[in-house]
């Protein structure tokens, strides 16, 4: 495989320059947590880098170290947003990998006991229900 | 969701005490890489902290920033000696999240164009084409 350049026409590149609109649920200095409009199940948010990089291949161990971190801090939050049962944890590495968009992140799912998760980029969540469910989030956080 | 404690009784436990046997890729100070006995496409292989840690609700910030950079190792590292087109990562927490061994482990799957993932914790892979993998990485690690 030949790497692949981080090109900034991404649409998570775009929110990150208030270019886009999203339901954004945190938020530090190196780190943007948004909510996934194409949840495989409630609750879904993703991790993203402010900093750019593809994916894991190209990304600055710094950055990545961030974004572990605040995945770490989002799986707790959203087990006690929704009294989730556990996690799943997903980071996708170019199209062969499950990577639509094209700026890394990591997808962070809440999961609860028989509920299997729905597919990946399948149907377009309703913008209310992702608000309520940040904002559930958001109080997790504290 | 109660936090359940980390029961050392588990087989990577076993593996990073030396109880059990594995075909192991890479170590350093804070973590091990071994192939994955039921691998979802060749060349699966799991990071595992050396530091006891049931999953990512417990594991301490600094075992998982190790994690982290040795899955960014081993992602490039799949990539080389594979020739992927692409990498999955995946990491499970608690049944509901997908988790089976309770020592917090990072999937990292190379992916080819047109192939699927097998199922999670399917058929065992003959221990040869095991080491015939590992021995792959670890030259694709230098």
């Amino acid at each position: 495989m030949t790497a692949a350049r981080y090109d900034d026409g991404n649409v998570f590149a775009k929110i990150l320059r208030g270019d886009l609109p999203a339901e954004r649920v945190f938020e530090d200095d190196d780190t943007l947590v948004i909510m996934d409009i194409m949840p495989r199940g409630d609750g879904h948010c993703l991790v993203i880098p402010k900093a750019p990089a593809r994916n894991i291949l190209d990304v600055e161990p710094e950055s990545l170290a961030a974004v572990a971190a605040t995945t770490q801090r989002m799986a707790k939050a959203v087990i006690a947003a929704f009294g989730a049962d556990g996690v799943t944890i997903q980071q996708f590495n170019e199209p062969a990998g499950g990577q639509v968009v094209f700026h890394l992140h990591v997808h962070v799912i809440p999961r609860f006991d028989g509920v299997a998760l729905k597919p990946h980029t399948g149907e377009m969540e309703d913008s209310g229900v992702l608000k309520v469910n940040a904002q559930k989030i958001r109080n997790a956080l504290g």
